[in-house]
């Protein structure tokens, strides 16, 4: 069979699914997670043996060690991977939910009742974890699935897939509500996006190469964001130590992920005595910090911090996703909010003040998909929300927005009951 | 200025002008609304004029008359439009809405708040009043708009539009907040369907030529439905004379819009004496019947039904949008719900029966945007659905679904407030 007709096989194949999928009973989704974290643990030894394929492979490729990391399988991660299940199949069915109801004069009952999307395509790289995470949360909200994980981590992924249709087929539930691309072809990809009589919605995780290349390719609405330039702004009324901590954490808990941050903004009355400790934080643990003019000023006079560069257009449009900080002081909130707006993503921004009335001044002209007030812009994420789990994080306004969990998975219909109306 | 540095600044501006509607009290957006409606009323001979205009060139391009009638305006049209401005004006403010709120455990405050759309471009084709329902809806939801209306209604478009712009001038509300497209060159739409950097959402309201050809064109989400082939289906435990009812308000209320019946399903034991009495209400009032061979077995043996022509695979897949309805006589709900998953467009389907487990049955299995339980399929409209007016149906799954008002309008964000939680 040609790539076309065996992807448009897939497709189709995953749309018929879809239909039993969407009408499943909560309790049946919840009994096929369990099944499912528990075959996981059962069939550790195959799934880890797959994974050192991988590894190997990606050794003789020469892969980073951070990137052979991501990619690595352990006891403890498989047990992880289980737990994360479990924790999906835990929460509510997010299917049949009335969201909303209401009584026409004449009579007939409306109701907008939640259903699953359809079939999801799943586009990743490395981390065999998302595997198990995008099939959990798809199964729970009643959608099939497409999974197309990158070429390094193929074995791994196909190992996961394999034990998960097994518990598919032991529950009699159409395999094809799970499919794994097992061509490694790029091409197949390409194949697969322009079948939207069959595909609901394309969710990319990656880098911001390979998204832009799906929506170029796509005729499949894709749920996305294409980078994270996440802001702290740090307002005159500020608690100072409050402030630092939240930038501190902001930028190096993590700096290689899209919530971290990348731009510090300081307003100008309290910038002096605030960077002067804050950068002092920074540099000691390793972070690169480049500024404005005025907060090279800054740290010119202060004689325990280290030079730094001149922070450029460029610095200030650019997802570092390392340790490095571009700072910029401005004279007000608006200049923040402006600053924001031009070299902002609409991923997550923050304000620390200990002023309502500016935070809300904040929250209400910065237009990102999350906005938080004294807290960091690391918890941007599913589970800290709450969502149970995270599928992706969308900074476009139709459909999901921000962290998307199973909620972004549903749809709805309208059901409308009446009595023999007809209209007149 | 050439037509892409033209459409260029028009959708710049509108995007610009977006953040002003977006954080416009609700009163004053009441206030501009109804500003809107006293003005038209107060410019209706200038508006008449223009129209005119409009109807002569109809007349000398040769429009039909049905399409000269949708495109006539006269006073009570226009103080229809004005009441349907004031009916929109006194809706709730669908921004700023807290959708939801919780708290995390470690003291975060979680709330997902509504936001608007930011740029709508809604095309259409010849009926002036869309122009005044569109901008109320925009203006309401916060949302700039760009109106580009179909040529034949153009002078009428461009007065209502500048009797509106005067409002928002007087206002002190930025103009670009309802840019029209003066130019009546076709490639201007095309020009403005790639600036998804400024616009948010196309709403493309017309026939299905233009919206595919909109959808192959976009860059920008495009929320729509391609046709209504909507569906009645009569149980076997149907009351007849409701199902009758709903039959012929389904088709013949209104033949020529999309929530029209289609086609018609009836349960074999039920079939011949529903048929006999419910085609024969079709067949006196002018409508058409094409039916499957055991529809046409039972007509042949009623000597007051004419003879009918069979219904072929092709008029099961067609929107007739006439007085022409297909007829098929199925063994089962089950094979009801095949025939519409087959057929159907997603749009709105309905079932006739007394039995409540058969009605969740049909509500659970069929995937369209609106299922009706024993009432009309004529009844899937904003209006009827009481949303106050709406800007379009969709039949996708992605965002808005079914008939869309302000809700289908606007977003969300999430914003999170602490007191100088960090992620550990």
């Amino acid at each position: 069979m040609d790539l076309t007709k065996k992807m448009t096989k897939l497709a189709h194949d995953a749309h018929e699914a879809s239909f039993s999928m969407a009408s499943l009973a909560g309790g049946k989704k919840t009994k096929i997670l369990k099944g499912m974290a528990k075959a996981l643990l059962k069939n550790k030894s195959s799934i880890l043996k797959a994974n050192d394929k991988d590894i190997k492979n990606g050794r003789s490729k020469g892969l980073s060690s951070a990137l052979l990391d991501r990619l690595a399988l352990n006891d403890k991660r498989i047990e992880l991977m289980g737990s994360s299940i479990i924790d999906v199949a835990k929460l509510k069915d997010p299917v049949g939910v009335v969201l909303k109801h209401w009584r026409r004069p004449n009579g007939l009952k409306i109701a907008k009742v939640s259903v699953p999307l359809g079939v999801i395509l799943v586009i990743y790289e490395a981390r065999p974890n998302v595997t198990a995470e995008c099939v959990s949360l798809s199964i729970k909200s009643g959608n099939s699935i497409i999974l197309k994980g990158g070429s390094e981590a193929y074995n791994s992924n196909r190992a996961i897939v394999s034990v998960f249709k097994d518990v598919l087929r032991k529950m009699k539930i159409p395999q094809a509500a799970v499919s794994f691309v097992t061509s490694t072809e790029r091409k197949s990809v390409d194949e697969l996006l322009v079948l939207n009589q069959y595909i609901n919605v394309v969710i990319p995780r990656g880098g911001e190469g390979l998204i832009r290349k799906i929506v170029e390719k796509s005729k499949i609405p894709v749920i996305k964001h294409y980078k994270g330039i996440c802001h702290v702004y740090v307002d005159e009324y500020a608690d100072e130590a409050v402030a630092e901590r939240i930038v501190v954490n902001a930028k190096l808990q993590r700096p290689g992920v899209c919530n971290a941050c990348e731009t510090l903004l300081v307003h100008e009355k309290i910038a002096r005595s605030f960077l002067a400790s804050c950068l002092k934080s920074l540099q000691d643990k390793g972070c690169e910090i480049r500024g404005c003019d005025k907060t090279r000023a800054i740290v010119d006079s202060c004689w325990n911090l280290r030079p730094i560069h001149k922070a450029t257009e460029q610095d200030f449009a650019t997802e570092y996703l390392d340790a490095i900080l571009s700072v910029r002081i401005v004279r007000s909130l608006e200049e923040a909010v402006a600053h924001i707006k031009k070299y902002g993503s609409a991923h997550t921004d923050a304000i620390v003040t200990k002023k309502k009335k500016k935070a809300d001044m904040f929250v209400k002209y910065v237009d990102s998909s999350s906005v938080m007030v004294n807290a960091s812009t690391r918890f941007s994420d599913g589970n800290q929300y709450g969502l149970g789990a995270e599928i992706g994080i969308s900074t476009d306004k139709l459909h999901a927005r921000g962290p998307m969990g199973l909620e972004g998975l549903t749809s709805y219909k309208y059901v409308v009951v009446g009595n023999g109306q007809i209209r007149v």
